[in-house]
């Protein structure tokens, strides 16, 4: 197995030379590079062969994206959704809409887990709340969302447990794992291994200096394109090599989740507007938002939090709509590394009924990149 | 326990003089008038005195709306939403928006057994279809919605397990109980013990002869009018009684579950307009959609339903816009009987810590109506 | 014609006993108790009988409500929009929506008025901004909303000109006509003469002491309710009197356009929840909103306005959603109190083809709702 | 004048061998492939030199979109609507989004035109429709869209009349002429000229063979890619050239129009989603949707067209969700490539003041897509 997931060979795409758009990115290039946001993944990964329900072979998993490090049901931040299609089973998003608040870690999984994982969800919100579901800390509004990962996956087993879900928030920090990894271990992508990806973008401080940070979840449909370059089409072109199990007419799975963080102080209205630029960095990779697709966008700030309080009415110091620009542009950039990082960093998996998904071959892309000048030259 | 729940004192308000709007309601006055509509309850009332947690008192239930006897799945039907207030947990709704069909069962029950219950239910529907989790059945969008019975009931043990989820849906059929059953066990509406109310509307033939029928879970603040009397005033200031836990501006609970359903040939686009014509009628009865309210409202068409085939196009005879006006009285007809239904027949439940939420007094509740000639003398 | 305005013998409904809700009213029951809200109307009132296109019979008008005496789209206010039924062309809303801000007076008139008071309105905001149409002031969002006054005007000739809309701005102010004024002059609402109609309510100081103000123009079908009372299908049983042009299926007109304005300080986020309540109050006089209804609600804030400046960001005191409740129940009870208005203060206007609207019969509206107490005897 | 608009020298993007995505074009590569659509365009361009108010110089003009040839409020198309950022004036938008129908050709023009070119366009229509304004035929939804020219006209006169709305609908035909014409004649795209631009895809006949065309009206703010090619980047750091008046901070200009037909047999629920696709297209060329971006996507479909008739119900055969996922990508294809060609084929424009906006240099930027290997050699 751990063959499977040999990292080593796997490069971000930045450090291969390839450099989308104009903002510069955070320290780490990560959504974690939002200060307070943290990342954490269990991935599952045990068995081989033929298909046995319930038994496996497992590949799957579960990541936890958490706002900040306190309890975020009592010190709730303000966040923003888009739905760009919604083939998909993301629970959470109609009250983060109308209350503009996030007050639980995010939580990607499979789609078959959706139910299961949200109900250990709640029961960690409960323990860490012992007196919620009485007034006045009724309930919380957990948030999970989902790509399917059926092609290599034991999925109808639902094999994330209680303590995948406990681990995968307990053990969130600020370094961020990405590719075949958490909720990213099933996925495809554009023809190629998919899974977790993440970047950041800053603004300069004539700008506001904020900070832009974005995960995805990527298994959706479409030909890749890094930073302009058809390297998908080069790549069937030459290996004669054909993508998975999907593909017109039979694209009933793909999907992805994409959650942005920033600190620039946003209220929910323009975090919504965030979210919306999201599917444009996507869409330079690639993406067209297929029918089989749930494309939900999660956006929250860490600015100007929502505290539990006797008091009727809260400051806020709040970025007006002209300042927006910028945090859009850095959205988009953003998002189209966080979906390059996924495929790079992705590394070749084996899974039931010995379903291959086979990583990119990054030396090809690579030279491909090159032939069309989208890197310079060794 | 079962003295709690003496129905044989509960009538109807239509039993009972009570006549609200223009048109007749259907043979049942119930959402099961729509052919092949069903309804399943499970109550769940087991123990008395202080909340001990996990063991009760338990004051809580699910109920099941099947839109038709069939795979749902496969044969789905066009349904729309309308969300009003979303401080709620229903989930399911944003791929019913995005698709236009309903797939499963619908469930209710409380407000954090919605992600166990959900779960339960997407293993009925795995278990009902066995290739489902790969392609082409990738996975079911399952639709449970809920509102708090935590005032009753020992709400953080999330007592309703998979036999509860599975008897409802098995056991559902066109009688439909109402009041303090299902997932009404445990609400209280308009300062009254609420629950489960449902009626129904026929249209004149020369208006299409067309059926609507409604559901409701009810359990939200206001002041109680019974077609236009001020009963909830009247009582209070008569009786000297008050309501209950909540009110301004403790209102953090409080919300209503409202499921449509029509024989009329509607597409999504207007079963949502359906669907948002519904909390005109529960305003009628003291609605008002405060902050903590979850009020979703879910609207389904037995026509025209959407079948698993191999043809790129289906064939759909579909109502005009203009002929819509007269559904959309039905709908605040059938909703508005519907609330004051889940309140005539609510019997009182005592729960937790023996906390006592009373059944309306029915006697009282004619005699005001009858002295603000609401209905006719004795 | 003066004969057809006499409005000597009309009187609001509070005036006559009729008292709905909780909250006691501002000091004048009417959207300019909330500080600085203006509200002005051109009511063109001319020629009789037969329809000559061009010529009349006139009978339209034109009502703007301005949001505080300044330049507003300097200084806008927060604002957010609920559209329940768009069968209407209400010009503007998008925008509200996208960027929570009203930066114009408000504009109501008749339907075929709607593009050439848009264009008047532009003129206004234009001659009062000469640096707009080039950057940073690039252009205005006016917004104009409307409802039909076919039956009685002479509509396709648009008689409403930019001296009428210059005067409606100017003559703004804090003492709002009723009934059959400005864009009101040719309304219908529930079968009795419609037209404007205004209301507020303030909360008490420990809710916040918040003023919440609504004014409507009515011109939808239904059946009219007063605090409850049938008394619109009373009045047609005793008097044989039917109802006019329209009913089911003919129901191509009826509309109702509703500003509801704050001081409380809520973003557009809560606005906009703010808005989605009075269709609640607009229920409980008869409103269901039929397909051919243009049904819009604009909700704003006198606080927090938002000022060109160089400034990134803005500070704001914003409410907690928890103590939106009293402001939601408020708005509900206002609605229903200016719908009443509307029609209470309406008087009979005979117009085109001499076709008639009669007022309502006000002392059998009394006598009515003495009998069914829902105002107390003389 | 003349000499300004030269189109001699434009060629279109597929002429010089640039050939984005999978699908063939249709016969035309325009949105007119779609059969009965007709488009017409007014253009005017008068006078030079410094700014007069009132006199100009004049860079505007109006575009009309005819879904096709009859009397479209009386055989209505069905269209969905998606609004990507709402900083503009469209109007019409809320009833399509309602009703699920476009009832009147789309017009495109600039800002502040809007309401003046709405209103022309309803005298257009009650003229074609003598009965209009009483019942049945009560009022048309007219749709007009925009984009600002404020850079290079005298943009507060609104110099488009009646006469020019009449003539770009009378003279409506299936060959589309794009660049600096019509609504384009004043707008800037990618630092560039830019203004109308068409283009269309077939997918083959076992996908359904539909066709799908889109027309755009470009005047937005980012980074010119060609098929993937930083051509943008490219010509500013080789020629040194900048951008125009606007970019950061200062974009408060830049928008997009645009118009998607099919002869797929899709319901407004569909319509919609095609529309959300376009603005992948848009992304691909550099798009990012700015805050004072007014971008809107406006899809109809020429299949299942709506008569008023007396039958209360109307025969459809629709489209599969499931049959969606080629016309999304050929949406964003043909949105991609309308983009570049409303590029491609726009003329220098010097307007008041002596404003220039300088037409794409086609020379190198086909000389950098080769470099790029996005063309072939010569």
């Amino acid at each position: 197995m751990s063959a499977q997931i040999d990292k080593s060979s796997r490069t971000r795409v930045r450090d291969l030379g390839i450099k989308n758009g104009l903002f510069p990115t955070g320290k780490k290039n990560a959504i974690t590079d939002v200060e307070g946001v943290m990342v954490g993944h269990v991935s599952l990964i045990e068995g081989d062969g033929p298909l046995v329900e319930g038994k496996g072979p497992i590949r799957t998993g579960v990541t936890a994206i958490l706002p900040h490090p306190g309890n975020v049901f009592e010190v709730k931040v303000q966040a923003g959704v888009y739905i760009m299609n919604a083939f998909g089973r993301a629970t959470g998003l109609p009250q983060m809409q109308q209350l503009g608040t996030l007050e639980t870690p995010v939580l990607l999984t499979n789609t078959l887990n959706v139910p299961s994982v949200a109900s250990y969800l709640l029961e960690y919100i409960l323990e860490a709340n012992p007196d919620m579901g009485y007034s006045p800390k009724g309930s919380a509004n957990v948030v999970v969302g989902e790509c399917t990962d059926n092609y290599l996956n034991d999925i109808r087993s639902r094999h994330v447990k209680k303590n995948h879900v406990y681990q995968a928030i307990k053990e969130a920090s600020r370094e961020v794992q990405e590719g075949s990894v958490g909720a990213g271990v099933g996925t495809i992508c554009l023809g190629f291994k998919g899974g977790i990806g993440t970047s950041s973008r800053m603004l300069p401080s004539d700008l506001g200096g904020f900070t832009v940070g974005v995960i995805v979840q990527t298994n959706f449909e479409g030909w890749l394109c890094v930073n302009g370059v058809p390297v998908g089409h080069e790549i069937f072109r030459r290996t004669g090599r054909i993508g998975y199990a999907r593909g017109f007419p039979y694209d009933l799975g793909g999907s992805c989740m994409c959650i942005i963080a920033t600190d620039a102080p946003l209220d929910s209205r323009n975090l919504e507007r965030l979210a919306k630029r999201a599917p444009l960095g996507l869409a330079r990779c690639g993406f067209f938002g297929s029918n089989g697709s749930g494309d939900y966008f999660i956006a929250f700030s860490t600015a100007n939090k929502i505290r539990y309080e006797s008091r009727r009415t809260y400051e806020a110091e709040l970025l007006h709509n002209d300042a927006m620009s910028p945090l859009f542009m850095a959205t988009v950039e953003a998002a189209e590394e966080a979906v390059l990082n996924s495929i790079f960093m992705a590394t070749t998996i084996i899974g039931r009924d010995n379903n291959k998904v086979e990583a990119l071959p990054v030396d090809l892309a690579i030279e491909i990149c090159r032939e069309f000048k989208a890197i310079g030259p060794k």
